[in-house]
């Protein structure tokens, strides 16, 4: 079952990667930057979306601004990757610059961002078919989730990102965007320049406040989100790594800013405002080339690069997490790494979460956007921030200017957190403000537990040495059984204090069970007890507390358990429940030892 | 944190049912069946939406045909009361009067039924909720998951179904419908008796066919559901026990004809038309009561039998589920009792099988009305022709009408099994047609396994004795510290050889490893081996392949690993994830017993 879902396992050599060319790191890489597209945009005019059409064209001075920020964070992260060639994600340079707290701060945010990041990506590549296929709409939620399990399968299948095969959905959106672009201002032109739907600049609708712009604003800068990847993963590109990792952001940065620019001034052109059930994309593919071959070309191809940027978080998260573990802020089984060599229980941990946050807020990406973007603007800041204590440390040449370009996005992403925090607080955004904190204490915490427990765990090794002690074995037993005389006879191995235990629910049962004991004369001496409860748990505890108080008490007192195994998986339901909760209780018990004797059926 | 949530452990003695007076057991027993009303109607009209304004006079007659089934079945119900005094729920008189294997169908039909009453009275109650307040429709789901939760805790913690306090959600919704339909008709005399909106009956339109009238007609069969509980329960009743569990079940039919005929009246003389966002019964009672304080608390009642309804399914569910084990139709796990004294599994199995139908139907009633009602028709079926077997077998007093209206309610029980099977299998029955043949193969699997296993166990007690074994233990350490040296202690206290075994990923590693357990200079042999694999389990398994082709074999592997006990519960998320694995995968060899030995956090 798990070998034909997961697959075989592989070596460790397996891991080393291959180096990328611009033409595949491009399509690999920025597919969560470009896919944003998707509902960047859209985000933006959800909130004008009460003002109606009168509202649609402050959209353009949204969207504009978004671009300039979009070409201050380019300029900042070509800097970065100057900087830090060996690949500097938030946490590596907030850890290095500013120490272990901050980076604790940086890589909790991303882990919070890389979770919204499927999240949204998934909810909105399933909108894109939805908005397609409307008969799917109730179907949201599941096909969200489906989505999300078919990608988590895959990841612990050991999904290789550098396959070609991945190079493809990017394209193929890259494409059917600028297509739609020149042909949208094709039929724009042949119109003159303007439709009959057009909606006209001019005053402000008064019911557009100050806050509902910054919320727009905020809203519309989750297209950005996505594009700090190429900096994270320059040790990837081919030599000369610099200038090969630059050149492709800088192709990034001009797609996003002319897919991004030329979708908003269309759908402003065509009047489109905000609509839950179909996407601003999809109206737009929609009116340029109606429901023919290209509309559903547009919108498969928009769907793939959102599952591949959901995807993008399944290499970011689980590296991240496993790295914070190393440094003792996350739990230790981020570190394993399973049989296909991903770290397994990090692609469970996000696929849980994001599914939660599906079904949390019932796959609406309008709903998920004022969590989203907090995280990445964040972070953003603490990479720039670290980065610009870096130049003034370091001094390279023009260390001044890079420094100055650093200082402006760090503040400029700064803003853009506050603002969010502040005009999103009440849509959803406190939710973050408070997971936030609460995932850095813990973070804390788990440290210094880590450290504590290792500590103590030291030892003077001239003075502790192994050494044998008294045992005593009980073993719980039901009836008379062939399992019961295995796990007898296993106590006997190991022991030469063996106790047989019976609880029984009436008085009849107990003196039927002593006589059959008798009968059986094993040598072994049989405790019985009788429950009101129908539990045996109890008792079991009374006399394990009993024997703790007999004189010469054994050093280590043992429970013998005997576990079904059975040859079909179905079929361990049907046992061992009450051995399952047995083990749990009596592990909680200071030394009790509980050992289980697997008895395995033969049908 | 379980105390919290689940509350102090009861005595068994506590389980003794207080009898229940009529004036008690109608609203107790009765609130599946009367919280019908809430979606039954509307569920026939739901299928009528398409066909306009003018297919609304239709839901007339199919209401009247439904009337006179639950007259029918109310009938035959009386019979069962007196011909199984007991208490006989469709499972005991099937397996009864067919044999195991009909009980079985029985059995299995009632638990899908029980699934989906929770599902659907949930999904029902928060459409009172939304319909009151439409700004929390996006959040339809995430509130029925909720409200499931707080009656799966409820219910762990043991809740009285005798408790007074679930008089007043019945009552009160009893109360609300009657003054609904009274001030209804009372307006209605005032306009005439009829509106301008009233509909005219007449033709029917030609877009509805035969099969959308079947359609109706199952749906609105759902309105029936739940009439059977009285009978199942009758010994719960005061002296003399028939009739008065006779009398409240008169009471129940004649309520639930008068409310069912009375609001699909006046939906009818007020035009309602289906509507997925606000149900018909809160529109009824708009247009009755404008948004005032009655109109909220008739959504409010609605509510609270509707939850009180699916609590019904959480006495049902886990007993059937629990005598079908103890039968061994079911695992035996849904035989033991939590420390409150409810099957605490079946009541979880119960809580995750209607969240899963909540999130795939998206909590929506109509959605899930396809599914629903044929398990309970066909328990009916096999209940009623049960009980005309016994008739035939015991020839009572007037055993010839009793058995004609026991046949005749079969008879329309098993039509309307049919006609819904049919009429609603491209609708979502089909699911049910074949989860329930699944779950009936299931249970006979799981009979035949448990006998097997009984007759593998039995053993002669003259020739099988437990006897002492040859041992070895091999404990896993991952370095030199204060746990390796309690485990090995362990180990050197129940066998005289014992192997440490390391598994490094680097030569290095090995090397340091052996150097230090020269130095610690326990006696003890270590045995190393390097992995290609991040993985301690593969090198594990070879080593004890290889202890198994030593000369003189030990006859027990004991393998020893260390738990880490933490002092707070989210610290065993930091620890043990190697050991749960490691235990897990060394059960499933043959005869190797896996030993854990706590070692407890002191901070």
């Amino acid at each position: 079952m798990k070998r034909i879902l997961i697959g075989r396992p592989r070596k460790l050599r397996e891991l080393q990667d291959q180096r990328l060319s611009k033409l595949k790191a491009l399509p690999i890489l920025s597919s969560d930057a470009l896919s944003s597209v998707a509902y960047g945009y859209e985000a933006a005019l959800a909130e004008l979306a009460f003002a109606g059409v009168a509202g649609l064209w402050i959209g353009l001075p949204i969207a504009a601004l978004i671009v300039i920020l979009l070409i201050t964070l380019i300029l900042s992260y070509l800097q970065v990757i100057k900087a830090y060639p060996g690949g500097g994600g938030a946490y590596a340079v907030a850890s290095d610059q500013f120490g272990p707290v901050a980076g604790l701060v940086a890589g909790s945010a991303l882990l919070i961002d890389y979770t919204l990041t499927v999240a949204v990506s998934v909810s909105s590549g399933i909108a894109a078919i939805t908005s397609a296929f409307p008969n799917l709409l109730p179907w949201t939620v599941p096909m969200c989730i489906i989505s999300i399990l078919v990608i988590m399968i895959m990841n612990l299948r050991g999904l290789r990102e550098s396959a070609s095969a991945f190079m493809w959905p990017t394209y193929a959106f890259v494409f059917s965007m600028l297509v739609l672009i020149v042909v949208g201002f094709f039929h724009l032109q042949h119109a003159g320049w303007r439709y009959p739907t057009t909606p006209h600049m001019g005053s402000l609708p008064k019911d557009i406040t100050l806050i509902v712009l910054l919320r727009a604003f905020a809203s519309g800068c989750s297209a950005l989100t996505g594009i700090e990847a190429i900096s994270n993963a320059t040790p990837q590109f081919r030599d000369p790594v610099i200038k090969n990792a630059q050149k492709t952001l800088l192709w990034l940065g001009l797609l996003l800013g002319l897919m991004f620019a030329g979708t908003a001034y269309l759908a402003y052109i065509h009047g489109l405002q905000y609509n839950p059930n179909v996407t601003v994309l999809s109206r737009l593919a929609a009116v340029n080339f109606q429901s023919g071959f290209f509309y559903y070309f547009i919108q498969f191809s928009t769907f793939a690069v959102l599952i591949l940027a959901a995807n993008t978080s399944y290499s970011g998260f689980p590296l991240l997490a496993a790295l914070m573990a190393r440094d003792k802020f996350m739990p230790h089984m981020f570190m394993l790494r399973g049989d296909r060599l991903g770290y397994s229980n990090g692609i469970i941990v996000l696929s849980t979460l994001a599914i939660i946050m599906i079904v949390i807020f019932n796959g609406q990406t309008n709903a998920l956007i004022p969590l989203y973007a907090i995280g990445v603007f964040l972070s953003f800041t603490l990479a720039q921030t670290g980065l610009v204590k870096r130049w003034a440390k370091m001094k390279p040449d023009g260390w001044v200017w890079r420094g100055a370009i650093n200082t402006f996005g760090a503040f400029l992403s700064a803003i853009v957190t506050v603002v969010f925090s502040v005009a999103k607080f009440t849509q959803g955004a406190w939710i973050v403000l408070i997971v936030l904190p609460l995932l850095i204490m813990w973070g804390l915490k788990v440290r210094k537990h880590y450290e504590a427990v290792a500590n103590d765990l030291r030892i003077d090794m001239a003075r502790i040495k192994p050494c044998p002690h008294k045992t005593i074995v009980i073993v719980p037993i039901a009836g008379v059984n062939r399992v019961v005389a295995s796990t007898l006879s296993y106590a006997l191995s190991i022991s030469d204090q063996v106790i047989a235990f019976y609880v029984g629910f009436e008085d009849d049962a107990i003196v039927r069970m002593e006589d059959k004991w008798e009968q059986w004369n094993t040598g072994i001496r049989l405790v019985t007890a009788r429950s009101q409860y129908r539990s045996i748990v109890r008792p079991l505890m009374r006399f394990l507390a009993t024997i703790e108080n007999w004189e010469g008490e054994p050093d280590h007192v043992i429970v013998a358990i005997p576990q079904f195994i059975a040859k079909h998986w179905w079929q361990n339901l049907l046992h061992n429940q009450t051995s399952l909760m047995l083990r749990t209780i009596l592990l909680y018990r200071k030394d009790i030892v509980v050992t289980t004797v697997p008895y395995h059926l033969t049908r």
